[in-house]
């Protein structure tokens, strides 16, 4: 119903006219202007950048970084998570199709089913790696070693609140365990990642302590993770870089959504050297979760669109997305990045006059790119007659601009008392055309007062 | 049905114990570490503050900022948005008892009810300034100064993609424009802001220029946006922070959510010098949106519980949000901060553990402050025995913790084939705590195999 009041963009003109190419010739060579720096074409090859600030740094792994997709772990620590064997399995195989690097599953020590799924997902040989997230602990790592994966993502809570409140463990005894662990694990072939619970409220000076024992141990990746979502992008950044500089290993990111800055902070984290990112689809997990698996790649795609393209099946988002959304019994929000049912509608008018002459105005995410289309509005009092004068096109009437606006008008007034479905636009177009032949066109404006006359047109 | 499963957490140890303040008082001066350099209450005090950088900046406005809320103008351009005038005199109501400093509504020049809508509001006399949003005309200024709101959000594109594709200005046009609207505005006796459009893809020199030119003319803030949600934090952080050395007025932000930064763009902007910040209830507005009202509060939260406290009605912001998502016909998303149903929904055991001993080990938020309630969940696979403990406790019951255990580890079997409702768990535990009296209790686990059997009982 909602699709119904839109109108769907064919052949979008997508080019920059003769005069954008010279103007950016002619454009002074600003400092930290991409836009202008780079040459001509630039207006049209990169307009997803920005063009202020965001200078590369050496340590940014923005494109080049992996997705440990979690749903199965952190996913399954949802409110309504229950997944079936049937279920995991199905879910394992649309992430591998989309191609993320590695996914990670509940501990096979949370119950015997979790165990024997972790065994039925090794079994599918899938291309990509398969973790599985354990507490520091022989009897868990044991037990993880014996499903199969290919390796073992260890946690441990570092802040003085879960010292406190959660294992009670000092520092020392702490890092005696993760020896123990971690040289099992590497003594068994498999990868290993640490990581400190609650990273950004423990000591810093300990936890540094921590990463570089696990470091000279020879993990493959530490892990630092904001488990109650208190961090912003700036503290990550800090954090990042400092531990970046202690460690040689990889680096890899979690972060929780309670205050909303889980998706920038990953990206602050690649800006300064991390280099694997947690994501669950919908970013489903404890408490509102981490960040969406759509919603970082819609990030990574602003960032660096050729490379994330060129690793990811972009258009099976939709899919997967619908897959755990049916899975966990809720609905995809209406405001998801890229998949959310608004993602690319447009309303304003302005916007739908920017948007007809060129999409990359108003869009740095190309709908087509991601297998979805883009829509502009036209049916509300918000509306311009160059979106108007578009759909006009469409039905390939022959009226001119003065016709589209007074058009225009009428359906701004009609919008005031309610919108106007896509069907109506249609009709008081097609009709107004039919009666320009006898000159008729200005009454049958000026004969309709209410939506609700248009409709009941035959 | 949801809530069903869970248990309701009731009198929840809050406080740190003499262990937790011996440990603090010996922790070392480590360099940038807020939980352990101030006092040893600390601990407790601020447990939503991350421990790690951020270390506040003399720019920082995170302690004092002023929302503008835009619900009824960038929210009227999402996609399903049509408010009748009654409505938008509930939402404005709400939103003013809430204690947003501002209100912005949709431009007079819309349409004739938007004019009618305007001068509705002006009229309610609220405590929230009333403001509209122009574009850069003279003939819509004048049209908003007869509506009788408190000031004028003036807008104008400038980014090389709008100049080209949308109004076909070029610079020095833009200034003179922007020079005749403001002196009248100003002339008028009203506030006025100058915001340029996609205000990051724009030219950095072309833009501080406009900036400091309207500056001197006197505006009240200067604005700048993301119109197309491509910003990231170290970009906004970057641009606020050299626009905070070139103008003396206020700054606002204004950031689109398509890649998932906003909120965080928001808070990087207030770190760095700007005052003002744009929100919409739900994040409602074009495409997928600008920061939410809730979600932006629980970002300065985090920051400044106790600023926040002291400036805005947190318990309305539920019904806020409920009278938006009917009025536009949306469901709140599930994962939405602070009132999504999941927000302070604790699953896994080792944190459903934590939070028992003090709930601000795994929560930065505290629930009790927006009227909301945290949930345990106890019937699932990955429960802890400490959670079921807290329900046996609840209950009245006299089982031990060996007690706790066994039944965990049962109910853990159970859930492994489908997920138990809180009534069964009670059940549960009730016909165990009753069949000890005869000792027949090891008998009642060990004769359920399925949680249909739990469900049957009577």
């Amino acid at each position: 119903m909602l699709s119904s009041t839109f109108t769907r963009l064919t052949n979008p003109a997508s080019l920059a006219s003769a005069a954008a190419r010279r103007h950016a010739l002619r454009a002074p060579l600003a400092v930290r202007n991409l836009a202008t720096m780079s040459s001509a074409t630039s207006l049209t090859k990169d307009p997803s950048r920005s063009s202020i600030g965001g200078a590369s740094s050496y340590l940014s792994n923005v494109s080049d970084f992996k997705i440990i997709e979690s749903t199965l772990r952190e996913g399954e620590q949802f409110a309504n998570a229950f997944f079936s064997t049937e279920k995991k399995i199905e879910i394992a195989k649309a992430l591998d199709e989309f191609g993320v690097e590695y996914l990670e599953l509940t501990s096979p020590a949370a119950s015997t089913q979790s165990y024997n799924d972790c065994r039925a997902i090794v079994d599918l040989n899938l291309n990509a790696k398969i973790l599985t997230h354990v507490r520091c602990h022989m009897d868990d790592a044991k037990l993880a070693v014996q499903t199969g994966v290919d390796g073992l993502d260890v946690v441990i809570g570092t802040s003085s609140f879960l010292r406190e409140f959660s294992h009670g463990k000092d520092m020392q005894y702490i890092i005696d365990t993760a020896t123990e662990v971690i040289q099992y694990i590497k003594g068994e072939g498999l990868e290993v990642r640490f990581s400190s619970e609650d990273s950004f409220r423990s000591d810093i000076v300990d936890l540094l302590n921590l990463y570089r024992a696990v470091d000279k141990l020879g993990v493959n990746r530490v892990g630092i993770a904001d488990t109650v979502g208190c961090a912003s992008p700036d503290q990550v950044s800090e954090l990042v870089r400092t531990l970046r500089g202690v460690v040689s290993c990889d680096i890899e990111c979690h972060f929780h959504n309670d205050t909303g800055c889980a998706i920038a902070n990953a990206y602050a984290a690649l800006q300064n050297g991390a280099t694997h990112v947690d994501t669950s689809v919908l970013g489903i997990g404890e408490r509102n979760g981490i960040p969406s698996l759509g919603g970082f790649i819609a990030r990574m795609y602003a960032a660096d669109k050729e490379y994330v393209k060129s690793k990811y099946n972009l258009a099976k988002l939709r899919d997967i997305e619908n897959i755990v959304a049916d899975a966990v019994g809720v609905s995809v929000p209406f405001n998801n990045p890229i998949t959310g049912y608004c993602a690319f509608t447009h309303k304003a008018g302005i916007h739908a006059k920017a948007i007809l002459n060129n999409p990359s105005t108003y869009e740095i995410l190309r709908p087509e790119d991601f297998g979805m289309t883009r829509y502009v509005a036209i049916g509300h009092r918000l509306t311009g007659w160059n979106a108007v004068k578009n759909r006009v096109e469409q039905l390939g009437l022959p009226l001119t601009d003065a016709d589209c606006k007074k058009i225009t008008n009428k359906i701004k007034n009609l919008a005031d008392i309610r919108p106007l479905s896509l069907d109506d636009v249609d009709k008081l177009l097609r009709r107004y055309d039919e009666a320009k032949t006898d000159d008729s066109h200005h009454a049958i404006l000026e004969g309709i007062d209410t939506p609700d006359q248009i409709t009941q047109w035959q």
